[in-house]
């Protein structure tokens, strides 16, 4: 049985999204958030990060919701579902890995940096708010001009990556910025309107 | 031919070093940074996200370090030396991959927070400084107990996430904080004595 060490409020959520597209099994251990909006100190007891998710799996305990996303694919996606195209199709094999490691990692920092901007007192940093503002342009333009008029990230289906996708799109809406982007909208509307999101959501409150 | 898309001084220098490893055949198209520090506009013409590494593989335009280096492996790799554990090694395995996304996600965004604050103006904003330097000393420490007195991330030999791994070592060096890690200077100067890494250097400039 697999266990989900889930932080509220994030990204843990679209692990359990995951996990309820696949039907598996799970148990979720809940944590919330301090007054400071981080994770709790006894996150560290999960896993030395303390961050969320992390998952158990047996003697395994994995951070990382890219490696964990690709673990449980790798192992339980038995009907191949959410596995990525076969070798032989190698430029869909090279997308679809490169959106499953985009999302983790230059899509984030710029919605990072727009989440600590919006607590930081004023006057505001110039040159990392120029810098945030930029970059969170440019990646959602650049997902939205990828998404173009597919339902979902890499076509007619909900694939691996659109875990990451989805969970970039929310953290950008919550922070006003999908205003100029009507078609990420839609797009996190589709996400979330599945029934596995929400049966995640109802589970682990958020 | 593989052609690199190669941006001095940063990330891309690491996909080169991998290639050198690989003992493969590429070309590259060397960009030079703005006085800004920023990627110069023509990159855009060979991704629109501007960035680099970016490699172009026949047909294939791809971004994203660890994609693009989970793609070489994949496919290029043809001793297996850079390939992960069996899926029958399921920890392993775990493990290997954990690594490979980490250092495109978690452990990236504090080192860009404290490269940026270095370039913003007094004052420093307080709660974005607090947050840097804990993240910091969070992920540093982490690679640097995790590491222990192995000679690479996961053991004797170097490995595909020590590519990730000997980047962020080498921009924590140049942002002045690997003082506290002596463990990972010594790791950041094993990689970089590697011929294949003097190679890089050299064909690339940085």
């Amino acid at each position: 049985m697999i266990l989900v060490h889930h932080l509220q409020i994030g990204r843990p959520l679209f692990t359990v999204f995951l996990l309820e597209e696949l039907g598996l099994d799970y148990e979720l251990k809940l944590y919330t958030r301090n007054e400071l909006g981080r994770a709790p100190a006894e996150l560290k007891e999960a896993h030395p990060l303390g961050k969320s998710p992390v998952i158990e799996d047996g003697d395994i305990t994995l951070a990382e919701s890219g490696a964990i996303a690709w673990h449980l694919v790798e192992h339980y996606d038995v009907e191949g579902r959410f596995s990525p195209p076969p070798l032989s199709q190698k430029a869909a094999r090279a997308e679809w890995f490169q959106w499953l490691h985009y999302t983790e990692a230059s899509a984030f920092a710029p919605l990072l940096l727009k989440l600590l901007l919006m607590r930081e007192a004023e006057p505001k940093p110039q040159l990392i708010s120029m810098f945030a503002a930029g970059e969170v342009a440019l990646q959602l333009g650049y997902i939205q001009d990828f998404l173009g008029d597919k339902a979902y990230i890499l076509g007619a289906d909900l694939q691996l990556p659109d875990f990451g996708v989805a969970y970039i799109t929310q953290m950008a809406d919550r922070l006003g910025e999908l205003g100029p982007y009507p078609k990420l909208k839609a797009y996190l509307d589709r996400a979330t309107a599945r029934p596995a999101y929400a049966r995640a959501l109802k589970k682990t409150g958020g």
